[in-house]
């Protein structure tokens, strides 16, 4: 496992020489949400936890290690043997999480907790960007069905698939994505390419020989020409004799959505195929998806890509993972900007008929606010999994539903709210922190 | 090799049934620049090739599909027995390409052709992504090394190795992932985290600590207050004996970075150490690089983490892969905004003095132009690996400096130039799509 920054490994050697093997806590948070998001849907947390559960240092990879002639032999041998034998708490997949709240807690002998750092952040990261990009896309489609297309346009076939399993979490109707499908047991989806109709270079051809191996199928209507398009469509649809439909829906992928949109509906319904449904893709993302329905266009499901692959306006979220205690001694971090809070915390989490109000982010050893729900969970004990800890992915579903429901009104806007979510940072914690920057001002003035 | 979009599979199913099994050639290009950008460079061109020579279906995903029970027995059989015996030619990694021009040719059987659509986008574009944004960011940097940071940020493990590789090709100094280092043979850097100083919870001691066990190190100043952090490097740099210096840098990693810089050059120099360098890193960007650069900020090298790996400013690339013949016959797509030009293309790249002029895309059968020298080059022939199709990283990298220095001069500014880099389409092209248009245009009059 050396999917790691070579800092940890160097870091790790001085711990090691020097017999640093307290327990460490680290905490993976995120400090700001990113500009025009209101909340962060977190994912990830199964594999981060599988990550540690399956935690080693490969033969090969020792022998690569020892060849960079950086590290000495007894730092090698305790690598070889080294397993996660901590303790990990993690807010469940698909919550909800808000700046400052750990979203995964690791207490465990420092060169463990040190060395899983670039892995636990990659993974949770990634894969609460998608998440997070995903619910809002669900927001804006406000109930109508959206289908991930964004295998192409992913970070490569592992950003494909996270991206599918973040688009289901969050909702979505399925993925185009085949292996996702496969690997993960969520509903494969699709329609047909251009490029089928320019094989056949003849439209009506196309859709009659596509729709008799594939009836009641989506025909793709935009290669040449869209209403011409659909027309071939109506003209299929009405050649059908009692079989199977043809076609169930149309999809636009180029132009003007709403008008064409519009015209295609005024055809079908016209021509007496009210039933028949308008899908539409090209470049959309939450916002081009509000603009549509807002704009009340006929369409009944979106197909979205490269937007929900890439994420453009919120590529990354500060996510940091920090050192909160070591040996039983809290421990902060007071760069500008970039500070910490000491100690190991919990998030409590504030409901009031069903919908969250606001959080508190306390020390855990602060007794539960009245009435509030704690969001981290035991995961991982001495290095193995708890109870409940590994959910199906249909349960982390249905939480996520939940949690994106129990949002206040104006969170579930695509438009960034004035007052964000009340995150409290409890008393204790806060006069914890002023007594240790009081610390290591009065060292500092020593010196 | 299921990672491919069901729609793929459902064409083949249907060109499977009708014995459509004549030659398709489609091409991989972008339509246009995103944003504020005047070149891509282009990057993932190996992995492409080498997924290709790889394709494959497992009997596990066979039985997988046939569980689906939408395919019929005799398209099952099919694919278990299909392997890539087609014709790529392909631009070589490194290379810097312009929109329309496409980067990758693939002629094959049309399934076979079909089906690879997914895997060869999502291979190109996620690392010519990479590639483009690493470019800017060693032009910004002026010459001073760069080292990626972004792992922990990346879309993935694999993203993360993607990252790596890219910056690699594109002239970073190397990378923080271990991982990336062993599997690429690319050097791997990485000084210090907070973390480390927070354990000590004594500057001094943890600068000690480090740097007996590596000395000639870089040491991270600004855990608590970056000048202080500073005089401690000083202290330890001025109590060291005739052996190997503590530390030859310091890193700064948050906080007005042009000040701390100079203050902590001042302080270098004033106390005798005009040598030990001062790398920065921060949520660095090429933007924020270029300003230090501008500013004078006496900083010897950056690190680059989260902006590199999430690319925010151009997330994706309308990369497009598109059918430009079948049996022989040439074919466009008219739809509005995405129309394609007829029949396999070649590149043709004008320069004068060393630096690149303009490029002509012409029909692959037009003789070649004057002066010009074609990018598409041979990498696969009837489904085995052409001499050369796998240059070393090595060698892409060299060829990516010599074509990243060979950009016209305004396109080497990180600002967008008004006038675009000239990418003439020959008339020959023009003239075949203009025909077919209206042999499209004549058809549907008949209707």
């Amino acid at each position: 496992m050396l999917f790691t920054d070579l800092y940890e490994l160097s870091m790790a050697r001085v711990y090691h020489a020097e017999g640093l093997e307290g327990d460490a806590v680290f905490e993976l948070f995120y400090r700001r949400l990113p500009e025009g998001r209101d909340y962060v849907l977190s994912c990830g947390q199964a594999q981060a936890l599988q990550a540690l559960l399956d935690f080693r240092v490969t033969p090969e990879e020792l022998d690569w290690l020892e060849g960079l002639g950086r590290f000495p032999r007894d730092f090698l041998e305790m690598l070889s043997g080294l397993r996660f034998t901590g303790d990990v708490d993690a807010i469940p997949e698909g919550s909800v999480v808000f700046p400052l709240e750990p979203v995964l807690r690791v207490r465990a002998p420092l060169i463990q907790a040190q060395l899983v750092e670039t892995l636990l952040l990659n993974t949770l990261h990634a894969q609460s960007v998608l998440a997070s990009k995903a619910a809002r896309v669900m927001q804006a489609a406000g109930g109508r069905p959206v289908m991930d297309f964004g295998a192409r346009k992913a970070h490569g076939r592992e950003g494909a698939m996270n991206l599918a399993r973040a688009a289901w979490v969050a909702g979505a109707a399925g993925t185009s994505n085949v292996e996702a499908g496969r690997a993960l047991d969520i509903p494969v989806l699709g329609t047909m390419a251009h490029s089928f109709v320019q094989v056949y270079g003849d439209e009506a051809q196309a859709f009659r020989a596509f729709s008799h191996y594939w009836p009641e199928t989506t025909l793709l209507v935009d290669t040449w020409d869209t209403l011409n398009g659909v027309d071939r469509v109506i003209e299929l649809l009405r050649s059908a004799g009692e079989g199977p439909r043809p076609a169930t829906a149309v999809r636009l992928d180029s132009g003007d959505l709403p008008e064409l949109s519009r015209a295609a509906r005024q055809s079908l319904d016209a021509a007496g195929f009210p039933e028949v449904k308008i899908i539409a893709s090209s470049g959309l993302d939450e916002y081009a998806i509000r603009d549509l329905v807002g704009s009340g266009a006929p369409i009944d499901g979106f197909g979205v890509g490269t937007e929900w692959a890439a994420v453009s306006d919120a590529a990354s979220i500060d996510f940091a993972y920090k050192l909160a205690e070591y040996n039983g001694e809290p421990r902060i971090k007071a760069s500008s900007n970039k500070s910490t809070w000491p100690g190991p915390k919990q998030v409590w989490r504030h409901s009031e008929q069903g919908r969250m109000v606001g959080d508190t982010v306390a020390a855990a050893d602060e007794p539960a606010p009245e009435g509030a729900e704690p969001l981290l969970q035991p995961a991982i004990r001495a290095g193995n999994a708890c109870t409940g800890a590994f959910p199906t992915l249909q349960t982390v579903r249905e939480h996520a539903a939940r949690e994106l429901a129990a949002l206040p009104e104006t969170l579930r806007s695509l438009t960034p709210v004035d007052t964000p979510y009340p995150v409290a940072i409890s008393d204790r914690l806060e006069s914890r922190k002023q007594q240790l920057i009081q610390a290591y001002r009065g060292r500092k003035s020593d010196d």
